[in-house]
């Protein structure tokens, strides 16, 4: 590996989007990956300002006339390094061991970022590249990417594209490629119980007010069915059902139910039935309490009727549901299911996060799949990611592009956790990978 | 008052039991007390270590033979006195404002104690007692008592008596006298909910594990009907039914469903249905969450599935109840119900405190009223407590004697809060209304 100082200096800028101490960092990062990218030969680079962190922009030529325009998305935001005292070695200080790249966004993106530059550059210096090329490289992903859907919609020309292709998002272990037809939507709200103007003592309040963790529990229990289904009327309307090719796929992926018991510890899966759960987790939505408090939780006792209580829910979607209408359903729900002698106030978390799919039939997806046969003398794994990632909706709903992932991580990178680290040989294989891609895409989407 | 200076230097003692850092403090309180009582010529005094704090004793022997004899008690030990900041005046240094002394302490139950043994004194220096007294003024009171069950049982040749009377307990307005039934009894216990073996990202888990907060919201809905019934299978097994006199009672209270309402600020009063929130509060038991979390409590959004979700619970007993075996039921209420793919950790809070209660018709109970319709010219209103006095039932236990309320205390007084007071005219009510009682229980128990 060639670029291994460079990339060692991107990797050593601290750009933690999140934490305003690292503003200026963030900057610094955007503006060394324009930099490199117009050294690559890239045109037209800029720092697109947002009212957050800005957005690397640049672009390539194809060619040949009449080529496919492909945007290439990533993010050069880091998630914060805490816990700093188990870092084995410091994270914004790369090092190499192992055939590892040792530092914070090493993985998770910064390397399928400069690969991608790297890729480019190969490109442009080889005879150009199969495709027009255009690049996306946000500052804002670990921050759940609040200004793209604006700057997106602001710049569609500069950003008009065929297909986007992520090389944030990943794999499995490595060497088994992954085709990934989808990512989960997200929409949530929080409910505050209110019962009694003031706490209580219980023996004073008990038979006269209904408690509002009690009322609380009632209403999050009216929300499933024994079997985890959720109970919200409506909820599953709009979901497209897993086709049997996908459900034929998911079954040969390299990671089963048996697998995810033992991972996680539970004495039992849980969920809807009728799927397995690799299935609810790739392709059914789900609705989550994420934090739930009222009352004493102290040491021993406390008899108090409280007068709040609390939780927070967030749900997975799936296509073609909407957060809107999901996060309505669900107030509609608690307004039905709200015991008697309570208050109840529901507050929205934004506007959500529409779920993202691709067909297994789409000739990007065709293209992917011949490409990453060739390069790992494989079939990929067929999955749908269980978590987010905003910008995939966005493109298809302002652009009107689909996107595919191309991302080379393994599921073992310790990505948002101490000692994340990147594998030079995965670094190597989306640098060397990518062109292949884009010369199927061309082909694909002449 | 003639007593002023001396109630206040009781007063000025903080002797707040519960805290180490006042631990000298309340030994102090003890020793004080038991030489007011052995300088008011009650005989025998006292100060009786536990493990905990002491409780202070002395006798009087009733001026004829053949006296009934009657244990007087009380507690000397106070609350906390936070929040200090909200105190007009320093919780141990007293004042009187309004015909109210103010201080930490002077209503529940200084002021009870210090007018007992002023009471005394009175009779001793006035020719007799018309019963044998002993006096039983703990210092744990606030911590729960204890000490008390293991003291009554090593002593019950120096506590045996044919009955106790209260001077702690109270009633409503001043000037309303309060003829008191029971007290309710108590149990306890915390829920641990186990998910997966670490926290897990909702994109990971959702669909995969059952969260254990939403298990456990279905565990606690699963507790109560939502009337407010609570659904433990043999809950109300054992529960001895309100009698129609005493509901008639109850319904002539100066307290009632619409007050409650006012007074607690909920949009609607709530409860098992068949019986009014006074008659709950009073007479049914109930069962209440006192704490409940798990997650995340911050602001914003942590799309976090918990490994742990944890709950405390109480229930308020009546009479028959066994606490025993409620948290026996409980717990297998609980293994009934819990839903696939966690595991669940009950820990038991103790052993418990069983209900109190005495007959409208008990010889003391007819004492009781006709005293209180002397001193303050009208009937008493018949209540029960919907708190817990321990020792109440523990008389009753370990004595076979019952228990009978006489405090002076009225609702408004702040107990527990900042600004405590009690009133000059209610000290010398008690103290010139005790021997009243006296001569009364000295015929009604002959």
């Amino acid at each position: 590996m060639g670029y291994i100082e460079e990339f060692f200096e991107f990797l050593s800028i601290p750009s933690v989007g999140t934490m305003p101490e690292h503003k200026q960092d963030t900057l610094r990062a955007a503006e060394w990956l324009r930099q490199r990218m117009a050294q690559a030969g890239i045109q037209d680079t800029k720092v697109l300002a947002t009212r957050g962190q800005p957005t690397v922009y640049g672009k390539v030529t194809a060619k040949a006339p009449g080529a496919p325009t492909v945007l290439v998305y990533g993010h050069y935001d880091v998630q914060p390094p805490d816990p700093l005292d188990q870092w084995l070695t410091p994270p914004f200080k790369p090092e190499i061991r192992d055939g590892k790249v040792f530092a914070r966004g090493a993985a998770d993106n910064k390397g399928g970022v400069f690969a991608a530059v790297a890729a480019a550059e190969g490109m442009i210096r080889g005879g150009g590249s199969p495709v027009n090329l255009k690049f996306f490289f946000e500052g804002e992903e670990e921050s759940g990417s609040p200004n793209a859907p604006g700057l997106i919609a602001e710049n569609k020309d500069l950003f008009a594209s065929d297909l986007a292709v992520s090389v944030d998002g990943g794999g499995l272990d490595p060497g088994t490629p992954v085709a990934c037809t989808g990512s989960k939507g997200i929409c949530g709200l929080e409910i505050e119980v209110t019962g009694p103007a003031g706490d209580m003592h219980s023996g004073q309040g008990g038979g006269v007010v209904n408690n509002p963790l009690n009322a609380l529990a009632a209403i999050m229990a009216s929300m499933k069915h024994l079997d985890g289904k959720v109970a919200v009327e409506g909820f599953y309307d709009d979901v497209i059902p897993l086709t049997q090719a996908e459900r034929e796929a998911f079954a040969r992926a390299p990671i089963n139910d048996e697998m995810l018991k033992r991972s996680t510890g539970v004495p039992e899966l849980y969920g809807e039935s009728g799927y397995t759960a690799v299935e609810r987790m790739m392709g059914r939505p789900t609705l989550d309490v994420n934090g739930m408090w009222g009352g004493f939780q102290g040491t021993g006792t406390k008899t108090v009727i409280p007068s709040k209580a609390y939780c927070k829910i967030t749900c997975r979607l799936v296509a073609d549901q909407d957060p809107r209408k999901i996060v309505d359903l669900i107030d509609e729900h608690i307004k039905k299911h709200t015991p008697r002698g309570v208050t109840v106030k529901v507050t929205r978390g934004g506007m959500g996060v529409k779920a993202y799919l691709i067909s297994l039939d789409h000739p990007a997806m065709s293209a992917l799949i011949k490409t990453q046969k060739e390069l790992y003398g494989k079939e990929p794994a067929v999955m749908r990611l269980g978590g987010t990632l905003p910008v995939s909706r966005m493109f298809l709903d302002t652009l009107g592009c689909h996107l595919i992932f191309f991302g080379a991580s393994s599921a073992d990178e310790r990505v948002h956790a101490p000692n994340e680290f990147f594998r030079v040989e995965e670094f190597e294989r989306l640098r060397t990978g990518l062109p292949v891609l884009l010369d199927e895409l061309a082909k694909a989407l002449r």
